[in-house]
């Protein structure tokens, strides 16, 4: 089976088991269904492991997620109860960040996501999570409202060892260039296209 | 928001509410990562609304998946114990399909196909699953262990309100155009081309 096989051995300096256990910097962009989707599931693999796993959501309006979060938050409840896999925090900008007290800034989503980039880089230091999913990420970067800059060498820099995985249509070329697995989901044909609408369980 | 609203309205005879609610049939293909993935990250939305969930793998080395196995079964535990969700139920083809007697055919991976695809047909007779996940369903139609007429018909005569996702490279042509939501998962980078290993949590 090829699959885990390498193609060729990089002339980087560290040993097989180094590379082997590099943090991922993954990126799920393009146009298509799955972005979001294969991310949570990425983070049943990480919740196995007894990652702590944490989920930014980047998005105004988090009901399309509502199935996921009570399916992680669920997986986080049986790791309290019985010790297996490991623990989940939940954080949706739209909510309001769990940390943050700030009250009337609802409608300023800028300033809301730069506090959850604010929050993100403090736990980096802290290295706090074994598993980030800074979710529908792409889009605080490409309005401007975060530094390409400041992003780049935020993720370059974190210590430790703390995957991250960032979602999101039009991923900034800079965050592709630097990060480890990039898949792009393209759309082949979609059940709008032949006038189905959004349906529970499906699309949230 | 764009986002859950139909382009066009199809002339079906379909009333709004019965086109919005017809069950699915999905297909995550492609060269890329997060084809299964985003089929089990799917899971979790239809394990949230309470639907039954049943996993096919229709792979050998179960190994790739024991992340998702693990945290789905995990779920149908909450299930049991609390009623929150939905019962999850996990087939692994090298591992032996549950409900088969049949002793010594590990090696015949064409006969273990037809079993449980067979297995799938009387299912969807029974109407007994909200959701399939078919894992890796492609590649015994693909080697020809699957008749593609046979498959066809049964997806489109299956009764009742159950969903299925399909994944796996290379999906028939016939199962492209049957299917209601078709996802292309492209690699843009992946770790392996630097040298890196699968990795425990993120492979696996």
């Amino acid at each position: 089976m090829a699959e885990g096989e390498p193609d060729q051995i990089p002339d980087d300096g560290l040993t097989t088991r180094q590379r082997r256990n590099r943090p991922l910097l993954a990126v799920n962009t393009g146009e298509g269904k799955g972005k979001s989707t294969a991310a949570f599931g990425l983070a049943l693999r990480g919740w196995h492991q007894g990652w702590s796993i944490a989920v930014f959501q980047f998005v105004k309006n988090g009901k399309w997620r509502i199935g996921e979060e009570a399916a992680l938050r669920a997986l986080g409840g049986v790791h309290e109860q019985t010790g297996a896999g490991g623990p989940v925090d939940w954080q949706i900008m739209g909510a309001g960040w769990s940390w943050s007290r700030k009250q009337g800034s609802e409608d300023d989503h800028a300033a809301q996501a730069a506090e959850g980039w604010a929050e993100v880089k403090r736990r980096f230091a802290a290295q706090r999570h074994g598993l980030y999913v800074l979710d529908e990420f792409t889009y605080p970067i490409t309005w401007g409202w975060l530094d390409i800059d400041d992003v780049c060498s935020t993720l370059a820099d974190r210590p430790g060892f703390q995957h991250v995985v960032i979602t999101g249509r039009g991923a900034h070329p800079r965050l592709v260039e630097q990060a480890d697995l990039v898949t792009e989901m393209t759309k082949v044909k979609h059940p709008f296209d032949a006038g189905q609408k959004g349906q529970r369980g499906i699309e949230w």
